[in-house]
């Protein structure tokens, strides 16, 4: 199989949401205004505790620093697998799971920390650019490994042999409380070109959903909802995951998702904020997932990890969390 | 002829322009989300100095206090004329030229400061709260005087005979420099329906457009241009003041004008930001309109006044505004 690291060198930030109204301006540029801007990989994701905006270097400059703004030290790149199709390598599986044994088991193993980014389209994989000769050593022997520089892509291989030496004392796994609300969740997508059209009700969904009769009416349904929403912009292609209740404020023709129309269930993982450091979060979930056969899109954010699993699964999901872990 | 007191107490404050990515999210509001707010007057003007906003009380309220924001310390209310169609006064003009004998005047007479504020809908008289008795009491002579509270209109009279003898001196008239841009105007109109369809060309217009290509655009052109855009959202309906050059961002089949679809160029009054306090200029400028019996809209900002004349009587009305004055 194939493994490209991008040409992107991200910054993973997060906007609290009393300083949303401040960050306004930019997020509108970056979502709807391609044109204004350079940037070409953009990610939001509203959750009940900030704004997760993962964007490139074109993309942050357009954020005006301020105490609401944080800002993770390092820059991130992002790994993506192109699966060759015919070798299909397991299962059929989408998400997370298909890459866990290959790529998130591994790193997790060299104390990689990942950062995963899925998409409508794909599912992205962000560690930080410091890592990446540990990155590329581990990987290697997997895969087929391309780096985008200046619109060309070459082949790279592991430099550093000394790498191979540096055998890690296993990862300590810690459990961390898993939750699962209610709101159960679509992976769609649209054509760019119909973006305008949806504007002013993205608009409202992402800034003004707090000041909206929503968050009211979900409690009038007596339902443990939560608010997760997330948008991507990347290389042209637009992802949204959003739960059902936000889905009918959209007209219902633009919006796409997979012809199986699948709905998601969401576990959250962590009952305090996960930090950037601890490795091994992803894999803790994916190996499970990848061993039960579950399909799962995974979105880290900057206090949280989620999994969005197949509604059908989250029962028998949520029971195979609580278990008590073994070390990878 | 009848004239009403609206039941809209309206603040009139200036956003400068670096300010303006603080006030965003609030504006975005006020424009496009009007089931967010229950702002009913509202209206937004960008000139090169910085961004006018008129609004209800209700839509002060959205605003935050920050160094960029600037308050007239006084509450405004709108007169608007409504005219018998069958008792067409003296011409077939539109704008403030139609009201300058009957309203305007008097007022100046009287020291009475007005801020204008012409849409494609009517014409907005704005006077401080303060000033009513005055007003009505000056007004009453040609007028049925109206006023709307709590969703019905009662007729007014004047209260105070003590007005009456309150001669004032005549008005000392200054001569302001009038500065006349090449931009060539359109006064538009949208269907609130449709809208949304042109948010994000709207956005960009309003909030992106310092950063856009467009200002480069008129300086290459040779053209002395200034960067004007008017946009209100009063009870419902749009008005929007743009040049030719902005308007072809925007799809033709959506925003209509008048059938004659005229073209309007600007007369620009004052030098030297305006103030408040000065009051004829208005009259000083209608008057002499009405005479020449030319159409104008007008449109008062926080720095400056602006008068849209049609194209055909552009350099006459800049001889006749260069000479010298006569006192009211």
């Amino acid at each position: 199989m194939d493994l490209h690291i991008l040409n992107y060198r991200l910054r993973v930030t997060s906007i609290n949401t009393a300083g949303l109204s401040r960050y306004t301006h930019a997020l509108i540029k970056l979502v709807f205004l391609s044109n204004q801007t350079r940037c070409k990989f953009f990610s939001l994701t509203e959750t009940p505790e900030n704004y997760t905006v993962v964007l490139d270097e074109e993309g942050f400059k357009e954020l005006p620093e301020s105490e609401h703004l944080q800002v993770e030290s390092d820059i991130w790149l992002p790994l993506n697998v192109l699966c060759d199709r015919n070798a299909s390598s397991s299962s059929d599986t989408v998400g997370v799971t298909k890459i866990a044994t290959s790529v998130i088991i591994p790193l997790a193993e060299q104390h990689v920390s990942v950062f995963m980014l899925s998409t409508y389209q794909t599912d992205y994989i962000l560690v930080r650019e410091k890592d990446l000769p540990v990155v590329i050593h581990t990987l290697e022997q997997e895969f087929a490994i391309y780096r985008e520089v200046g619109g060309e892509t070459f082949r790279v291989y592991s430099e550093d042999t000394d790498v191979e030496e540096d055998r890690k004392e296993a990862v300590k796994m810690k459990v961390h409380p898993v939750l699962s609300p209610d709101n159960r969740f679509s992976v769609m997508s649209l054509d760019p070109a119909t973006l305008p059209t949806i504007a002013t009700i993205l608009i409202d969904v992402l800034f003004y959903s707090n000041c909206s009769a929503e968050v009211e009416n979900y409690a009038s349904l007596g339902l443990d909802y939560i608010k997760f929403f997330s948008f991507s912009l990347i290389d042209g292609y637009i992802s949204i995951v959003m739960d059902t209740e936000t889905q009918r404020r959209f007209p219902r023709e633009l919006l796409f998702t997979s012809s199986s129309g699948e709905l998601w269930r969401m576990v959250r993982i962590g009952g305090q904020p996960l930090g950037f450091d601890e490795c091994g979060i992803v894999a803790q979930i994916s190996q499970r997932l990848a061993e039960a056969n579950i399909s799962a899109y995974y979105i880290s954010t900057f206090s949280f990890d989620h999994a969005l699993v197949p509604e059908e699964d989250i029962s028998y999901v949520i029971r195979m969390l609580e278990k008590p872990l073994t070390e990878l």
